[in-house]
């Protein structure tokens, strides 16, 4: 049977996959961090070899940011667009990691083999799950699998700044039956999810000034106006004590989670103690009266995901700063208007602030959330392909991260998105020490193609 | 008239002065700093350096931190203890600064001509006033003036960790009639002071952790704790919305201010309105119902000096970090009990923490404010001594600033002190573009040997 002989195929490659993905992973592609350009695009030429060299139609398409990587296979049967982005999360703090983030290696836990580097996991080891799957087709078969088109984008952890006017730009070239996206994560380390649930985002980075200079509390303390303490107070303000968030209309459009639906996360053998107990914590701390589950899936949050202002070096400095800032991003559900909650928090920052402030913003763009057809026959297809190669059957789950690239398939390509991805919750992405399971690499690259075999073949 | 020929050598002498503080003022001396031991160490042996040329008895006193530079001359007559510091505060943000902030250089602008470099005013500047005054007289006279000792301080920016050991062990010859301090500042520009209030400091810098790593907000948000949004809370709290500070028992000791203070403070003519325009403001944002004399001679205050967690580079990051920071002082009046503050600030915060969070404490020496014993007969010499060196009449007056050198002389010394200094409230201390007047430094140079004269001779 082809499909055994493929998945032989893969199994018997797979030391050099990792060797690949170790090469793509020693490349410090920062998006986020103009210093880092230059590797970005070597990220993106890598990506345009290794494809070319595979039999793909591949380019590197420079945009006014990082460059994007298109290949396309050209073959009768329905278009399918792959979806992943080479770029990675930053480093910092950088002394928490217990080896160089961009020297990858495999190690050995008490949980398996597991691939340690910034990108191992987001998304580096998961888009290479889909060209080792497709190297190991052409090896067994002599051809790539189908009608397929690949599309690397380098800005994902940077706002896609890019991403808009390119599938604009592109919309003919890209369009597609069917969208594979593998950004997201397996329900846990023997159970694949299929993610039929995106949050949204608005995004937000704020500085407030108050005096025009810095000053001297010893001088000023007392009369002069502490843009810390209006930033403190208007942060303080965003949640009441029930961990809802307070800004006019937010809930707006939040829907109540389906009772089939509900029932089914229920029946989730999801152990919130230890989801929490993993990163040292013991009680849920978002809105009270939701479950972990609810909170993280179905729920909007307000995250400040940063702050700074005044003095922060050693010592003491008796400062009263001119300037402080944070940034502050809303994750969104059902029908919240994100473009509408973002106006709803500069309003409320500006009338929050006292006399004397000012504010200056420096928004991201907004992505609404987004819900799946999940009664489309391909989800049930990809559903049976990843059952068959996992211990447990695959889930139809939510998920708390916002991609919004889903959306942006959906309105620019009349495409929609199966989001398959082999993270697990422990892979500290965005965090130090960052890790892509083996198991998750070896398997990511199996399960790919017994759904790319569901896909085309049947 | 010897007084006379004094001050003309001082005259005679101020482009020689200018250079020599500028020789100073070079000296990269920041205390807090770690990688600036190098440059304090220099700063104390240029001093001793001059004030052995001088003919002083002039010696580096190492110890675990910063050097003490002391220096006597023995003669008959009150012993005098004259205090300044040499180090100086760190220069971030340097890109505010117009110039190199240890290039110092004199800079025509409409209030006259200013000497513009870190530590202008606060405090080589005043310290060299002394100096030079010192110099004019041996010029004049072939001998110093009366029975001095000089000491110079290397960590008055960085918490004076070892200031109180050194009184301790040194007491018997440090120990002094009366101590003179240059570290404040003139009432306004044609107005001297002498201060007589002065406000304690509580400080404390510390740390909240949440999750035992940062995460992924798409992951863990909402149900898992952010330190930043705790701290924000916490800080927020610190005040209520008249502008009082609302630790328990915080305004125990807090004196009213005496019907005839207030009085010769109404009397003042003091521009509130200009004292804040000048830095960009137009309303006091202090307590609700106290003028901003009161709030920043009189009030105690809390000053959220820093603050910082989170990602804070370029772009955005969605992370829930493990941790989120603060450094908080609190200027002190009275009979507030610093210690007692210290411990109130603690348990706020401590008893403020959700579950799963911690906290870590890096405090500072708690210094209680003081009162100087204004109807002492050096306090009424030394302000004739000044109104006769300038336009208008010497004042008594308070000091939003704390000096702690002043409690611990009379603690460890049994030495009271007289502050007078030159400084200017738009000198930037602490600031981008600190600057000291040409005409405090010459003016504060013939201030001194007024002074010395009226305290030494009659």
């Amino acid at each position: 049977m082809t499909l055994d002989t493929i998945l032989r195929t893969a199994d018997a490659q797979i030391d050099g996959a990792v060797s690949r993905l170790f090469d793509l992973l020693r490349i410090e592609s920062i998006s986020t961090d103009p210093a880092y350009e230059e590797p970005c695009r070597a990220a993106a030429d890598w990506l345009v070899r290794e494809l070319t060299e595979l039999g793909f139609d591949a380019s590197r398409r420079d945009t006014t940011g990082h460059p994007m990587v298109v290949a396309h296979h050209k073959a009768d049967g329905p278009h399918i667009l792959f979806y992943g982005h080479y770029d990675v999360q930053p480093v910092d703090p950088l002394d928490l990691w217990d080896k160089d983030p961009f020297h990858p290696a495999l190690e050995d836990t008490p949980g398996g083999k597991v691939i340690r580097a910034r990108g191992a996991s987001d998304d580096k080891g998961q888009l290479m799950t889909f060209v080792e799957a497709c190297r190991a087709w052409k090896a067994a078969t002599g051809t790539l699998p189908g009608n397929i088109t690949l599309l690397f984008e380098g800005e994902e952890e940077s706002g896609s700044p890019s991403l808009i006017p390119f599938l604009k730009a592109n919309a003919e070239e890209l369009k597609a039956d069917l969208a594979l996206v593998c950004d997201t994560g397996m329900f846990d380390a023997e159970t694949p999810a299929i993610t039929t649930m995106l949050r949204g985002m608005a995004q937000e980075d704020f500085t407030i000034t108050g005096p025009d200079r810095d000053l001297h509390s010893g001088m000023y303390g007392g009369p002069a106006i502490n843009p810390i303490r209006v930033l403190t107070r208007i942060l303080a303000g965003l949640h009441d004590d029930t961990g809802r968030i307070t800004l006019p209309g937010f809930y707006d459009g939040v829907p109540d989670l389906p009772a089939e639906v509900q029932e089914s996360w229920d029946a989730l053998p999801f152990d919130a103690e230890r989801f929490l107990g993993d990163v040292g914590l013991s009680e849920p701390a978002g809105e009270q009266g939701r479950s972990v589950l609810e909170q993280i899936w179905s729920r909007p949050t307000c995250d400040i995901n940063g702050i700074w202002g005044g003095y922060t070096g050693a010592g003491f400095k008796t400062v009263l700063p001119s300037k402080a800032s944070a940034k502050v991003s809303f994750r969104l559900v059902g029908e919240q208007d994100a473009a509408k909650i973002q106006q709803s928090f500069r309003d409320y920052i500006t009338d929050s602030l006292p006399p004397d402030c000012s504010v200056e913003f420096r928004g991201g763009d907004p992505a609404n959330a987004t819900t799946l057809p999940i009664d489309a026959p391909e989800f049930a297809k990809a559903r049976a392909a990843l059952s068959d190669e996992w211990p447990n059957e695959a889930v139809f789950a939510g998920c708390g991260g916002s991609i919004p690239i889903v959306g942006h398939f959906r309105t620019y390509l009349e495409t929609d998105s199966l989001l398959i991805g082999f993270g697990l919750d422990d892979d500290n992405i965005h965090s130090p020490n960052e890790k892509y399971s083996l198991t998750s690499y070896h398997k990511g690259i199996r399960s790919w193609i017994r759904v790319l075999d569901a896909l085309t073949t049947s």
